[in-house]
């Protein structure tokens, strides 16, 4: 039944682990509907809605504990596990993912760098050396990677994820803007910042006189 | 109305343009909706209620003009106009920001540059120099920048999200892993690809036996 979550609340689950972190820095012990909402920019009647999909959380009245709250969610999005990863494409971007701070406390591990460009090879990020290309195959059996990271130049994004989807790899994050052709059973996240400037333009669009008469009241 | 397009519509509208994008570079000039639906993986239904929601775009029966549906959904989302924006934080996710190839072909163009490390003001990345922070108020002033790319450590993203809003910015696009608090009618779009690596775990968790049993089945 979890199975079936529909995206968007799998999405909301997500914002509310992020949320119940923050509680956790600040040592806050107990939660309500409402301040979660507060925080989550979500409506109370949405995170009760969602939490209820998955069970019963807290003791109706008295709200939530943090703590139960925030190993739910874990427990539910899977992130009392730990993933392997795989980055492949090893430039400025794949560079920059090294440095994220937020992935090894979800579990994350990043586990292999591959780039197809010699000089880029027995380079070291973070403690590990890029591998060529072609040693993929190879590496991937031994190194049982969970999840490719595609960094890659959006020519070359579907062959990185056959060569990762045929290594046995089932859940792709994909960096380059092109929609990948994957088998059933294969997951591909889409990180796409262009996507999201265009939600930003959607928000802004045809409002050129707002946006003109704001500048110049500034 | 067209205001109310809930986000996950808008989301697959962009997905459309990105491959009608492709079937323009190979110079197909009709499709269809079972066309753009498998090549969007979503079903056909969903592309026809998407688009019957901006009104009329095909004829009955014979499917789309290629560059008729694609001018009509960069007019829907606002890609017909160009956008400045000042990139905050010029660390190696900043560079990355520069190297991104598709946000010149939709009319974004990244106009300013900023970080408070010494080090990195005076660099310049694609032609543009870094300003200190300091100087972004003053900068946003003569430059009018309508969005704002927040690439900073979490600790600082609200600060600079702050600034950018008093600047009049009313569009952000945030990679720190934090929610943001922004007034309303400030939109912000979360690039937060640990989110969509939670997305992949949920698709995984709970089949380490799965996982494992397909690793040794290679």
């Amino acid at each position: 039944m979890q199975d079936q979550a529909p995206a968007a609340t799998v999405s909301r689950l997500i914002t509310y682990l992020r949320v119940i972190r923050q509680f956790e820095a600040v040592g806050l012990e107990r939660t309500s509907s409402e301040a979660l909402a507060e925080a989550s920019n979500v409506s109370a009647f949405q995170i009760r809605k969602d939490l209820a999909y998955f069970g019963t959380f807290g003791t109706r009245g008295s709200g939530y504990l943090v703590s139960t709250i925030g190993l739910r969610l874990r427990e539910i999005l899977g992130l009392t596990d730990v993933y392997d990863i795989a980055i492949v494409g090893m430039g400025r971007l794949g560079q920059a993912i090294t440095d994220y701070p937020a992935m090894g406390e979800y579990g994350f591990r990043i586990r292999g760098m591959f780039d197809s460009d010699p000089g880029k090879v027995g380079l070291e990020f973070a403690g590990i050396e890029v591998s060529p290309m072609d040693s993929l195959p190879t590496l991937m059996r031994q190194r049982n990677f969970d999840m490719g990271m595609i960094a890659v130049p959006s020519a070359a994004a579907q062959e990185v994820a056959d060569t990762l989807v045929s290594a046995g790899v089932r859940a792709l994050l994909n960096f380059a803007p092109v929609v990948l052709n994957v088998p059933e059973g294969v997951m591909v996240e889409p990180v796409d910042f262009v996507a999201s400037l265009k939600r930003l333009s959607y928000h802004l669009r045809g409002k050129p006189v707002l946006r003109h008469a704001a500048r110049q009241a500034t």
